[in-house]
C-alpha cells in the first residue's frame, strides 16, 4: 500500500465539497473562498518520534528542533501554494518522559520559526502516549484567488525549476534546520512566475511526478542538473531522497531568462531541472527513458 | 504539572495575535474574524491510544469507533461556542500493526459521523508510529459574532444549565458513542439562551470550574440536581467522570423557564445544577462548601 494510493481512494469519499472549496484535498493545501478573491489555505502535516526524528541516540532532535520542523514542514506547504501563513492549531501527544520542560522547548522551537514567518499558533490540544511522541499541526495561510499556485497547472514547455539544493537532508540535518521557502514562495506567486508548484518532501523524483500527474504532463529531467548538497551527494540521492522542503515549480519558458534576472534571493540557487512535454505523466531522463532508480522513488510514509 | 497550568503559562508566549482574533486560546475554540459579522472558530482534539480508547482486550475500539470519537470530539467544541461544523483536517500517526483495512474503517467513522454534522474533511496528513496510533482532527466552524458563546460571559445570578446526563462514560461505552451536542449548542446560540458555555470533557465539575475561572464568578452548584447516567451512577463519578460531552451554559434566571418549555430536543434532558454568584471563581456545594471529590477533579490529560 502506497500513500497516493490509499489517498486516492480516500478522497472521493469526502466529498461533494460545498462551492466554497475551490482546491479539494490533494493539493499541498485545500482552498477555500472565504471573501471576494480570497482563499484560506488548509493543510495538516505532522512529525512523528523515530520517522520524521530521531529521539535518542547521538543523533537525537532537540525538543526545539522537533517544535521548529512541524511549523517548518506546514510552513512549506503553504509556500507551495505561494501563500502566506497566518494561523496554526498544534497537537501534542507527549511521551511518557516528557516533562513540562521538554514541552515548553518544543513550543518554543515551533512558535519561534512560526513568529519569524507570520504564523501565530492559536489553539493546541496536549496529551501523553503510551510511548513515542506525535506532533501534528493544522496550518492556516491565505492568498489571493489569481495568484495560488497549484499541481494541476504546469503546460508542455514549461520549464521545471528548483530553488535550492537537493539531498543528504537527514545526513546532514537540514531535515531539522531548513529554512520553508516562504518568501520565496509568496514572490514567486506574487508576480505570477510559477504556473505550477509544489514543495519537495517525499524526493524530488516522486515530487516533480505529482506535478506531471495532476498536471496531465509528462517531464524530461536532466538530473546532471539537480544542485546537489554536498560535494559527495549521489545524483540518485538529489533525486529521491526527500525532506528537502524546496519549491519545484513551471514557468513558461519565455519568462525564465526575466525570473533568473529579477530573482531577489541571492543565498538560494534557482534552477532548471527540466522541460514538461505533452504525453503521459512521467518523468524521463534525458535520454528519454524513465527515470528510475536503485531506491523506491522518495520518501513513502507508509513503508 | 497539570495542562490548565501549562497552558497558563503558554498562552502569553503566543500572542501578540492580530486584530482579527476575536477569541484568542483558552475557550473551547479559538475565533477569527474573517468578514463583518462572522468568526472562523478553530480547535484541535486528539484521540491517542491508550488514552482515549482502549486498543486491545475486550472493550477494545473498532477503528470505526475512533474515528467517530476523533470527530465527535472536536465536533462538541464547536457545539460549544453556538457554532456550525465546516471543515477538518485529519492527521493520523497509525500504529505499525494496522493495515489498510484499519485507516478505512478510521476514516469511514470519521467521515460518517462529521457528514451528519456538516463536517468536511478537507484534508490530512498519514504516517506511521513505531507504537500506538495518535489521531488528531483540527476543525473549522463558524458563527455569527453576535452569536457566539465563550466561557468568560456568565454572570452573577445566572443559572448553569446542562443537556444531557453524566458518569460513567468509559465505563457504558458513551465515550465511544456519544452524539455531539451540535444542533443543541447552535439551536441556543441562535436564540441568546446561552449566555456562556462549555462542553464537558474533563468532568463536569472541572469544567464548571473553567466556566467560573474564565468568568470571575463563582459558582454554587446542587451535586443531587445532576442527572447520572445509570441509577449505579455515583454522584461522584458524575460529578468527575468526564467525557460526558455534554453542555454545561449559563441563563439568565428570568428565561430560564421560557427556555424549559420551548426546549426542542426531547430526547435530550436539561437541567438546573446551580447558579453564579459574585465571589471567587470556585464552585460551592448547596451547604456554601467548596466541592472536592475524593478523587482529583476531572481527567487530565497530564496524569
Amino acid at each position: 500500500m502506497s500513500e497516493d494510493l490509499f489517498l486516492e481512494g480516500l478522497f472521493p469519499k469526502l466529498g461533494p465539497f460545498p462551492p466554497s472549496v475551490v482546491v479539494p484535498p490533494g493539493d499541498d493545501c485545500a482552498a477555500i473562498r472565504i471573501a471576494p478573491g480570497r482563499l484560506l489555505l488548509l493543510a495538516v502535516d505532522q512529525v512523528i518520534a523515530g520517522r520524521h526524528y530521531h529521539d535518542r541516540g547521538p543523533v537525537a532532535a532537540t525538543p526545539e528542533q522537533i517544535g521548529r520542523k512541524l511549523a517548518a514542514r506546514n510552513l512549506s506547504d503553504v509556500a507551495a501554494m505561494g501563500g502566506r501563513p497566518l494561523f496554526g492549531l498544534v497537537s501534542l501527544a507527549f511521551a511518557p518522559d516528557h516533562d513540562e520542560a521538554w514541552l515548553t522547548r518544543f513550543f518554543d522551537g515551533a512558535i519561534g520559526l512560526g513568529r519569524q514567518f507570520g504564523l501565530h499558533i492559536i489553539g493546541g490540544d496536549l496529551g501523553r502516549t503510551l510511548q513515542g511522541a506525535v506532533a501534528s499541526l493544522a496550518i492556516l495561510g491565505e492568498v489571493d484567488d489569481t495568484r495560488v499556485c497549484l499541481r494541476s497547472t504546469a503546460r508542455p514547455g514549461d520549464l521545471l525549476m528548483s530553488t535550492g539544493v537537493f539531498g543528504d537532508s537527514l545526513a546532514s540535518g537540514h531535515h531539522l534546520g531548513f529554512t520553508p521557502r516562504c518568501r520565496e514562495g509568496s514572490w514567486l506567486a506574487e508576480h505570477g512566475w510559477a504556473r505550477a508548484m509544489i514543495d519537495v518532501s517525499d524526493g524530488l523524483l516522486l515530487d516533480a511526478s505529482r506535478l506531471c500527474t495532476a498536471s496531465g504532463v509528462g517531464l524530461v529531467l536532466d538530473p546532471t542538473q539537480v544542485p546537489r548538497r554536498t560535494p559527495t551527494t549521489s545524483v540518485d540521492e538529489a533525486l529521491t531522497g526527500g525532506e528537502d522542503y524546496e519549491l519545484l515549480f513551471a514557468t513558461p519558458p519565455d519568462q525564465a531568462d526575466r525570473l533568473d534576472r529579477d530573482w531577489p534571493f541571492p543565498d538560494v540557487p534557482l534552477s532548471r531541472l527540466g522541460r514538461f512535454q505533452a504525453g503521459p505523466p512521467r518523468v524521463l531522463g534525458s535520454d528519454g527513458a524513465p527515470l528510475v532508480t536503485r531506491r523506491p522513488p522518495g520518501y513513502d510514509h507508509f513503508r
